[in-house]
């Protein structure tokens, strides 16, 4: 018998590896002869690095960048063995608690880092770079991040714009000419799980410029110059991303590597199962084991139990969740895929009880799980 | 799918026919055109006689007897639909609650009640009778219960003895010249989960007298007492029960039906499982459901799971445990032949709290389980 194991991290609790090896126990003490292969998952979130590094043989590559202000920051991402492969995380170089030290700017903050994360990876030969977004302290549409790989942001007179998403109000034109050969030939997704688009009420600015330091006054100055943005790059290359559902993600980051990488937005959790090469090791799988601190409705909205029982799904292979809790209705999640979801709970227990026995408990319910399907 | 629901009831929380009412709900959501057959169970205790009552079309009798300090007590006892088998719990008459009202007398307590109910049932043509023991008040080696159907206890003057275990220590003599015949013609069999025998350290006196109200001194004389009565028992019958396992249940009331009545002492829930016909009920079944409030080792030892699991496993048909708690190790239950077991506990949450949404639980457990089952 050969079982899938593909959790994401139980938060606050144990780490996606260390839910690997407390399944794979019980997995073993059900059915002593079953191959299990440990594929530890993320949503483009939290551990997502060291998924794809355990994954890929990768490493951690530590680099100098600037952090949303302009200061100097030391940031990691995450690259192949192979060195073909990179995961740059946004909240890396550019998140918001790198900021929390001084006021927020709202106005000026913007992603120069993990632009200069991505140009690392592509200078050490990536040419797939996944970007998770998310946890942005800036509202600039990416232009940060773009012109730390090579594009020109210009006001009518031609000069290039100051850092910051207001300084997009007075964008006359995109300059794309001096991106390099390896940026233009690599392939970038993005790991984006909102759904806002661009610009207006629901957009980058309204949604999340609030949570960012922007006063209303502020909200509607970022609403604007995004929309200049928007425009100016709609005539540059034809891609209109105002209403793009995603294009908000990260202050406007993913619109833009929309429009000027060709970035192909998606739910976090798909991206990484493909990253971490989970459709693969699926192949003949008689059962997977997925899991997360917390199945609910939500679940089904790009997270991993919903990525892997996807995927299961489409080869036919059972899925199973294992979780902290476990809160129905699951009808999105079956009709998914997911075959079924456990509770590790034992009876009577408090989260801090629980969160405590974590692994024990996802050992001693893999085991009566496994044991049902083997029956 | 044929799916039998056999379940203990959920003690404080819900009866065995209110949990496989959401069992069976939980079975019918997971495959909607599923056959649940209801078989609630009982190990002995609590719900014996409803359990009955229900799987074989019965009536709870209610009937005039005596509690064990002579005082009349209405009690009662379950008949099955054709009048042939009976339930009688020995706590129904000869309780140790019914004379809580008043101090203690382990030495006169007696059994006459229960031989009442049993002689009740007889007289309307039960020729099976269950006798369900445990919680008595008496020390009185079932003599009580056996002279109310008939048989009489002399001292070597030939004078009957008065009731209670003390005067036992006087026994010379048992006549059952007069028991019916209707009685000799009924098989019983007695249910009791104790293995003590019915004299010495371990038998009924030490064990349990104090419990009943017996001083180390009325200890002594009671052992010495049932040791007399062991031993004119074996005179009379040639059966001898002093160390006989389980001889010792009630005060010895075990021990009693044993020599005089050829009865079959066994643990509680196979001896009701063969009482509601759960074995004809599983023969062709495609999955059971037991369940109990906890399932833990001790579920190992004769309780209604592990009695289900083993006529499941004799059949060949898988046997899970839905439980409100599961404490492992498991191995005893798993190689009795359960094959799994799960938590009602969705998540963090306490003992109140897990009894008051038990039902709820119990069929979104139940609708996973068989989910897994039938993938």
């Amino acid at each position: 018998m050969r079982v899938v194991v593909a959790p994401d991290s139980f938060k606050g609790s144990l780490s996606a590896a260390q839910v690997c090896a407390a399944v794979a126990e019980g997995v073993r003490r059900a059915v002593p002869g079953a191959r299990v292969t440990a594929v530890p998952m993320a949503d483009g979130g939290e551990g997502t690095l060291d998924c794809f590094r355990t994954a890929r043989a990768g490493e951690l590559v530590e680099t100098a960048a600037t952090d949303p202000l302009g200061r100097p920051v030391a940031a990691r991402y995450a690259l192949s063995g192979d060195g073909r492969s990179a995961v740059v995380e946004l909240a890396a170089a550019s998140g918001l608690p790198l900021v929390a030290d001084v006021p927020p700017d709202p106005l000026r903050a913007d992603t120069t880092g993990t632009g200069e994360l991505i140009a690392d990876a592509v200078r050490r030969g990536a040419r797939e770079v996944l970007v998770a977004v998310g946890g942005s302290a800036s509202t600039d549409g990416g232009t940060g991040l773009l012109r730390a790989l090579g594009v020109r942001f210009l006001d009518a007179a031609g000069a290039e714009l100051p850092p910051g998403g207001a300084a997009l109000a007075r964008l006359a034109r995109i300059d794309g000419s001096r991106l390099p050969h390896a940026v233009r030939a690599t392939r970038f997704r993005v790991a984006c799980d909102v759904t806002s688009p661009l610009v207006g009420p629901a957009g980058a600015a309204a949604v999340f410029g609030p949570q960012k330091g922007a006063s209303p006054a502020q909200v509607r100055e970022l609403d604007a110059a995004l929309t200049v943005f928007a425009d100016v790059l709609a005539a540059h290359s034809g891609v209109r991303v105002h209403d793009l559902p995603g294009a908000g993600a990260a202050g406007g980051t993913c619109g833009g590597l929309v429009g000027l990488l060709g970035a192909e937005p998606s739910p976090g959790a798909p991206l990484v199962a493909e990253a971490v090469g989970l459709p693969a090791a699926l192949d003949g799988a008689d059962l997977v084991l997925t899991g997360e601190g917390r199945v609910d409705g939500q679940s089904a909205a790009g997270k991993v139990v919903s990525a892997v029982a996807a995927l299961a799904a489409e080869r036919g292979v059972p899925c199973v969740a294992l979780a902290g809790g476990v809160a129905g209705p699951l009808d999105e999640l079956h009709a998914l895929g997911l075959t079924a979801a456990f509770s590790i709970a034992d009876g009577p227990r408090d989260l801090a009880g629980l969160k405590a026995g974590a692994a024990p408990l996802l050992a001693a319910l893999a085991e009566q799980a496994v044991r049902l399907f083997a029956r």
